[in-house]
């Protein structure tokens, strides 16, 4: 008999269950409906049911606790969780002592930020393991991060800590949908590249990138623009640069006020590898501090879509 | 017979010690010339003079232990210092062991960074008690800071943690001493606000600047700034107030990723008082996370000159 950890991942369309090694292998996984529209109450049902049927497929190994991963803010009671982005009725919601009662058996059960676990899960068994601090960035429709300070998540005196894309790189940019202006975010989160992307290319009527998307400027996005770069496109792979640069540039900062030296980023466009992680790096050489200089990189994460019933997992190992 | 602590505040031009209670009195206090062109051995012939003279004033009262702030780097061995500025063939310096060995007496003897201790002090006996959490900022000729964490300075995993004046508030602003661009200190720090207040009042013939500085460019400073717009000069009060707001732009950010409420700010340039800390608290309001607006505030320093030899006291508290 082995033991292992359930890990759920919570998103807005789908909960993801699996039975995760203290290894850091997924043994098995499946995915049901979360129902995001329909409540918390109706999500925390969902919930159950995920954790019930894997359960089931554990063979009888012994299950030595549950964590769950939720987008949101969770309080430092780790219990509530305030307002989950695309999820209904859901102000304030004690969504721990909400899936305890309904499992009914006494296990360990933790929860967290989604974004802190997949920082945790990087931690323990991705591209920061052996490494006791570092920023992790996920890149992706918006800009999000948690931050690994001594081995730990970090939480923050408010339970909100590592919101990195709203660390602003020019105080007369761009206004954010956060109400900040210039956040790294209103730079290079999805929506907003895409945006800058279509801008730029205007006049750059012979760009692979237009070919790509016949013509049609609302299919330009990190994809498309990473695909025109990577067939040598100069205008795409121009974009995709100035886009590395900048998250360079929010990093180094961070570096330079707490003294990290690694950066781990991953998320949906960091998939464009070296055609951004490239000028990033150049960014960061340049502008942390002198004794940083020798030892600051920014790597790409390694866990991807896993990284969050790894890191539920790895709440409760 | 009372308890009391030696704290020692080490600087380019002097070296203050004093003889300061556990409830943050500075009981007796004396100065002695550095002599930092000298070389590390003669500062720490200068350091133990200065712990032996105060200590020769305590009428035999209990001394728990002393403390030490240095500028530079004080490495995480709680021992080396690196490249204090303005100390002469100083690299890197066992100072903590030169100082034990030359005092000959077995007392706790802590050093610690001048900025991390003077955060330290206003955490203990000025504007920071009670708060177990903010970041510190020093504004004077640059742009310094230290980091309180759940109530202890936080030095990060190289020792320099707080380097908060080489944050950047502009990708593609001026380049900073440092290497890095657009630093908040290459816009406000003391050097730097001068020479922006001269091109701002390049045109402004009719400012009072002119005449407190009798037309003299190479004069005007933060503190003729200050004059003047408490006098009701528009344009300097035009200048202060951008400051104020550019630090508050450099603390929102530092906010949101650290989830952090308060900040407290002193040094020279702070004296401008709300002339500087209304702009910088409007930018804060607005720049922060919604969970953080209703907490999150900027105050000024309590403890000014005294913050150094109080903040070497209380590493021994």
């Amino acid at each position: 008999m082995n033991k292992y950890v359930i890990g759920v991942d919570l998103g807005g369309t789908t909960v993801k269950a699996g039975i995760v090694s203290f290894g850091g292998t997924i043994i098995d996984q499946l995915s049901i409906p979360t129902q995001a529209d329909k409540g918390p109450e109706i999500v925390v049902k969902q919930i159950i049911k995920a954790i019930n049927e894997i359960t089931a497929k554990a063979n009888g190994n012994e299950i030595a606790g549950i964590g769950v991963v939720s987008p949101g803010l969770v309080g430092l009671d780790g219990n509530t969780v305030e307002a989950p982005p695309n999820f209904k009725n859901w102000d304030s919601f004690p969504l721990r002592d909400s899936i305890a009662n309904g499992l009914g058996v006494s296990i360990p059960l933790r929860i967290e930020n989604d974004a802190n676990a997949a920082a945790l899960a990087e931690a323990k068994f991705g591209a920061g393991r052996g490494e006791k601090n570092f920023l992790f960035v996920i890149w992706g429709t918006g800009v999000g991060g948690g931050i690994i300070m001594d081995g730990k998540i970090y939480h923050g005196p408010h339970g909100g800590g590592g919101e990195f894309g709203h660390a602003s790189i020019e105080y007369d940019g761009p206004v954010c949908n956060c109400g900040n202006i210039g956040c790294i975010e209103s730079y290079i989160g999805q929506r907003y590249l895409s945006a800058r992307a279509v801008r730029y290319l205007k006049d750059k009527t012979d760009s692979l990138v237009w070919k790509l998307v016949n013509g049609n400027a609302s299919e330009i996005d990190p994809r498309i623009l990473y695909d025109a770069a990577s067939k040598g496109d100069a205008a795409a792979t121009e974009i995709m640069s100035e886009a590395g640069e900048l998250l360079g540039v929010a990093i180094s900062s961070f570096m330079n006020i707490m003294n990290f030296d690694l950066g781990i980023v991953g998320g949906g466009v960091s998939a464009a590898g070296d055609l951004v992680f490239k000028p990033m790096n150049e960014q960061v050489k340049k502008r942390v501090m002198a004794p940083l200089r020798p030892v600051a990189r920014v790597i790409p994460a390694q866990l991807g879509n896993q990284a969050g019933i790894l890191g539920a997992g790895g709440l409760v190992m």
